[in-house]
């Protein structure tokens, strides 16, 4: 099949005006393509003036990747700690290798790269809520290999929710102006329709809502809201869930002051109104917001948790172990997160800073 | 939200050798956008070489949208048979319309247009089963004023179908190479993984490849079959349709001889292998195969249906009520519709025409 891909508009850099925001990335599963994508997200120098990256992993699996990418001119520094000064010009990296050059192999799983890649995460998240950093940018983890190392975590999001105390963390999806939010995720679509409760959406779009005002500076945001059933269900010709939860969830969710547009059938919003003035869509369950978000984003997206206390962004692939070590990834997914990242932390920071 | 739309590459209009192909067009809902989408596509001289329109509807019905149009140079030239001569540059017109003056009320939903509409269908439909014309192209119909009329069908497709006596139509989307079709349609979310059984998926490839060979002249075609849940269910972690049902009807497919490749990840598919060597892809259920497509294909989405012993197309939108007689309508679907027609006539006669 061919189709033209959508030309996509990224957002603009921030402005780099102020300190440089610090955000600490870590290099994911050494065995996948996360430190080939922080690499070569690193390279591209229209980063450089708005972000301090503070890399965190092993600097002998960063120079593995190196090589095979010719990137002869890194210079990495290693650091016991974030504040630490670097020669201009080279990268920061805190190493949390237990061993001074663990094994890498491209391609495979195992329980070394899981337990290095969240001894990465482990530190990133506390540097964060200690403040020495104000972001972090997470590059892909496998999860059978984190589950080998003995973590019993699904994944990033879990484990960093855990780790700050954040009993609703939310993925939102963005890419550019398109933000995507899920009431349900990663179960199966028969068990869709029962986890699809008031309370669920009314405490989705709690989160998405003030993620909007806070993360990304939106005064007054509106939220569409897709319905569960293909078109709706056309007036209960197939299903009720509109009627009887999404609609009673959207008032509950004026009566809290939200401004939410729904139940809207699912294939018309992505068609004929992504143009308009909706800050956020918030799709009931996996495939009916991320098939249409990955369709449109292609190499931009962006996975950005939030109802966290830190900032948290991360690319929208994962560890694609079949391309590891070839120097075949796209950057394009881990420098959008690394934008956001510093687009987010400068939205925070600016709200604290300015009195209410 | 501001996301730049994808830039459509259309399909290159077939070349106009031979004589042009007959497509009888119904006009759809006299109060929606049909007439006016029908007129702003036949505007387009690029479809005159290749295309001999026959319009089905009512005359009055169709000056009046030329008249919000402006089309002020339109020759209608009512016939009474499809074969019947019309001076070079008019526009034919069977008029099946029981009044000369059918009433027209931009945007109401009325009986009379349902019936009216419907007559359409019933004489396009005929002509084609009488070979008088090579296909048929159908402007949206209301199905409120279509039930209304006494009517009790869903649409075009179930009508069409019971009239030409076809147990299995199947509705296609197709966009240029992209081609989308569907397990299950207008069913509630609830009700999918219930039908989403062996003998379903199998039904539908066999009448999609079928398809791809005779009506899109693919020697050799290779479905995509979509997972039914995120992720394909992930080895069973939520889920196990794809191994229990999915993956066994696969298997049967390939023992019928057919080239399928799957279970398949939906927002993996969408979002990476667009640009790879499926000629079609079958999505499990309305949502999963359907916002993917309209966020993909924008307004140039065309309806087909394979499985008839006809050939129908139509756009892939509504009446649009809301904007009917505004002279808003984007005709690129229409228009993309009767360039398929065209272009399956002409495929389904040269296989009739070629000794296998």
């Amino acid at each position: 099949m061919r189709i033209q891909r959508p030309t996509f508009q990224r957002p603009e850099p921030p402005a780099p005006e102020g300190a440089a925001t610090r955000v600490a990335i870590t290099l994911g599963d050494p065995n996948g393509i996360g430190p080939e994508v922080v690499l070569k997200s690193l390279h591209d120098p229209s980063l450089v003036p708005s972000m301090t990256p503070v890399l965190v992993g092993s600097a002998h699996v960063l120079r593995r990747h190196a090589d095979v990418l010719g990137f002869s001119d890194l210079d990495i520094h290693v650091v016991d700690e974030v504040l630490d000064e670097v020669p201009h010009g080279d990268v920061a990296l805190l190493d949390v290798a237990e061993e001074e050059a663990p094994p890498v192999s491209f391609g495979s799983i195992t329980p070394e790269g899981g337990r290095l890649s969240m001894r990465a995460v482990e530190r990133a998240v506390d540097e964060c809520i200690e403040g020495t950093v104000d972001a972090m940018a997470t590059a892909p983890i496998s999860k059978s290999a984190i589950n080998q190392a003995g973590y019993d975590v699904p994944g990033h999001t879990e484990f960093i929710a855990e780790r700050t105390e954040s009993p609703k963390p939310t993925m939102m999806m963005v890419a550019g102006g398109l933000r995507v939010g899920l009431v349900t995720g990663h179960v199966s679509l028969a068990d869709v329709p029962a986890r699809v409760t008031e309370e669920a959406i009314l405490e989705k779009l709690r989160v998405i809502d003030a993620s909007l005002r806070s993360d990304f500076a939106i005064d007054d945001p509106t939220i569409a809201v897709l319905g569960l059933n293909p078109h709706t269900g056309e007036e209960g010709a197939f299903g009720h869930e509109e009627e009887k939860i999404i609609s009673p969830a959207l008032d509950a969710a004026e009566q809290e002051g939200f401004r939410v547009e729904g139940p809207l059938a699912a294939d018309g919003f992505f068609a004929a109104q992504l143009d308009s003035d909706f800050d956020a869509v918030l799709a009931m369950y996996h495939d009916q917001g991320l098939v249409p978000f990955k369709a449109l984003a292609f190499d931009h997206g962006v996975n950005f948790t939030a109802g966290l206390p830190i900032v948290r962004t991360s690319p929208d692939h994962g560890t694609a172990h079949g391309i590891a070590g070839k120097g075949m990834a796209l950057p394009g997914s881990m420098r959008s997160a690394l934008e956001l990242a510093v687009a987010v932390a400068r939205h925070r920071n600016q709200r604290t800073e300015t009195p209410a």
